[in-house]
C-alpha cells in the first residue's frame, strides 16, 4: 500500500521519573507508535537527540506487515537506556513507508495527564 | 467544496478499560472525529490493525453532507468489537474528501485526561 | 509575510456543561487560536457543522495585522450560540493567510485536562 | 541533513500565573522544543504575537549540530519577558531547516494537564 513516510521526526521526549497508580497501565511512558500498513516487513532505525551529548542509537525494530507496534521509550535498553527526567527528541527511519503518532502518559500525581500529535513527516 | 483528503491513518489507539465520573460523558473513551463538509454523502471504511493479529474490519459508517460525526471505537461493533486495554491503530478510507480528528478521554482515575491530533493525511 | 493558509478545519468540537475551579481561567472552554502575522487586517468567517442539523454561521471575526486572537467557542452568539455537550467541526476561512490551532480546557473534574493541534490546513 | 523546514509558527500561547507540585518539574511551562538534526549550528529568532501589542522579540537562541533545545517561554527574557495570563502566539525562524513542537505543562490544579502539538511548517 506504501501508506506514509520512511522519515519521522518528534522535538519532545521526556521520561517523568516517578509514577502513580496501578501498574503497567499506569505507569509514565513516552511512546512512539508504528503503522506498517504495508504487506511487507519495516525495519524501523531510532536515533535520539540530546541537549548536551552527541545522539544515542540506533534501536532497531521490526514492525511486520499489516501490524501495529506502540513502542516505549521507557524500555530502549540497547544500545543503552534513555536516561528519566532528561529532555531528548527522536528520529525515526524505516526501509518502508510507516505512520508515526507520538503519546505521553504522565502519571506522576494522582491524576494522569495525557498528551499526543502526529509525528513531523520529515521525508527529504 | 472538495475540502480534506480521502486517506487517513491513526498510528495511537487504546480503549481504557476502566472509567471513573458520571456516564455516558466520562466514559473513558477513543474517539475519531469525521467532518464532512461536501454536499454528498461520505461512506466511510474504518481497518483496524493490531500488533499481534489480522486486521479487523472494515467497519463501515455514513456521514452525510454538511455532517460531522464523532465515531466512539468503543462502540464498534460489527463486524466484531475491539478489545479494551489492547494497543491498536487505524486506517480510514472515504470515497469523497472527509477530514479527521483523534482524541482520548481517559477517565481511569478520578481526574480525566485528554489528547488529540488531527490524523495523518495518507493520500497516496 | 503571507505565512499560512486561507482555509482550515478541525473535525473535533464540544464544549462541556460543566465547571469545576475560579474564574474565567478555569471555566471549561474550546478554542480556536488564530494568528495573523502579516501587515493586512485578516477578516476571518467560521462555519460550525454538527451530526444532526444544518451548518450555523457564519461567525465573523476580524484579527488586526501583527496580532493573535484566542476565540472562545463558548463566546459566539452571533447569528446563534453554540451549544453546551453537542458534538460540531468548524472549518475556518480567510481573506489572507493565517494559522490556526484549537484548545480544549475540561474543568469538569476537579483537576483540569488540556488537548491541542495545530488545524487542518485544507486549502484547495 | 536538512531535515525539517526553516519558518514554524504556533498560534496557541499561554504561560499560566500559577502552578502546583514540586519544583522545577511541576511549574507550570509553555514550552518550544528545537530539533537541529543537522551537522551545523541553527541560529533561532522567536517573535511573540499579542492580540493588543505589537510583537515582542526576537528572542535569540542558537541550537548546536545534532541536538535539542526545549526552551520555555517563562524564562524569556532579552529583550523583555512574556506575560503571565495573557494570550500570545509565536513565529519561530532559523538559518537551516529544523522541526518544532509545541508542549504545555499546566499545573495550576493539584493534578497537572498536558498537551503537545508539532507547531505549523510555515516556509513560504
Amino acid at each position: 500500500m506504501g501508506m506514509g513516510r520512511r522519515h519521522w521526526a518528534i522535538p519532545e521526549g521526556y521520561i517523568p521519573s516517578w509514577s502513580h497508580g496501578p501498574q503497567p497501565q499506569m505507569t509514565s511512558h513516552e511512546t512512539v507508535c508504528v503503522l506498517n500498513a504495508s504487506d511487507d516487513h519495516a525495519h524501523v532505525a531510532i536515533t535520539i537527540y540530546f541537549s548536551n551529548r552527541e545522539p544515542a542509537g540506533p534501536y532497531r525494530f521490526t514492525v511486520a506487515p499489516r501490524r501495529t507496534r506502540h513502542l516505549r521509550f521507557n524500555d530502549f535498553s540497547d544500545p543503552e537506556p534513555i536516561p528519566n527526567d532528561t529532555d531528548f527528541a527522536s528520529v525515526i527511519e524505516s526501509d518502508i513507508p510507516i505512520i508515526v503518532q507520538h503519546t505521553r502518559l504522565d502519571s506522576r500525581q494522582a491524576e494522569n495527564a495525557l498528551m499526543s500529535t502526529i509525528a513531523y513527516p520529515a521525508d527529504p
